[in-house]
């Protein structure tokens, strides 16, 4: 069963000038680590196109592992450690970290 | 390029038999008229097994949509108005929804 670190970004303050900047420094400092990460099995990168509350959510990352074991082995690896550093900087206090896995009794249709 | 609906649950109040009662009302309540939702690709129920901060989440569900269209198509549906109405008797005030579509500029690695 796959182990998923799913990353929650908000919209930074500062307008489209700051999400620009956001977005520029994930995909310069902090996606190359995570690229490098030991162990990913996929890695899924999405906008947020619309909301239906008064959210302020801008992105979803999914960090795709294979089972709960190589999970906890990259937590700890230096590239996630890195990664993590880096998104004190670029993300500060904007980012919610969750970790899922398929509900097997809730089931699921359709395509894995 | 799919679009995607994503449904993010905060733990309601009341421990574990809130959870439990939350649970069985999702399962035999929402789900099924989920299911029947126009177009649906794919569904992802997911429980988060670990927090990294005070985030109240516990389970995260995606909705997969081939595309915008049909998407858009689904999200006034009959099932999906259903499925909207049990979620404010089951859920009320917990959930977050929003749109997602794949960064094509930040990419992605690994299978789909």
């Amino acid at each position: 069963m796959t182990t998923t670190l799913m990353a929650l970004y908000r919209r930074p303050a500062g307008g489209e000038e700051a999400v620009a900047t956001f977005r520029r420094r994930y995909a310069a400092e902090h996606l190359p680590l995570i690229r490098q990460v030991p162990g990913l099995q996929s890695l899924h990168v999405a906008d947020v196109v619309r909301t239906f509350d008064d959210s302020d959510l801008l992105l979803v990352a999914r960090l795709v592992f294979p089972d709960r074991a190589t999970f906890d082995a990259a937590l700890v690896s230096e590239p996630m450690r890195a990664a993590g550093r880096t998104l004190r900087e670029i993300a500060p206090g904007l980012v919610t970290m969750v970790v899922v896995e398929p509900d097997t009794e809730l089931g699921a249709v359709g395509d894995a």
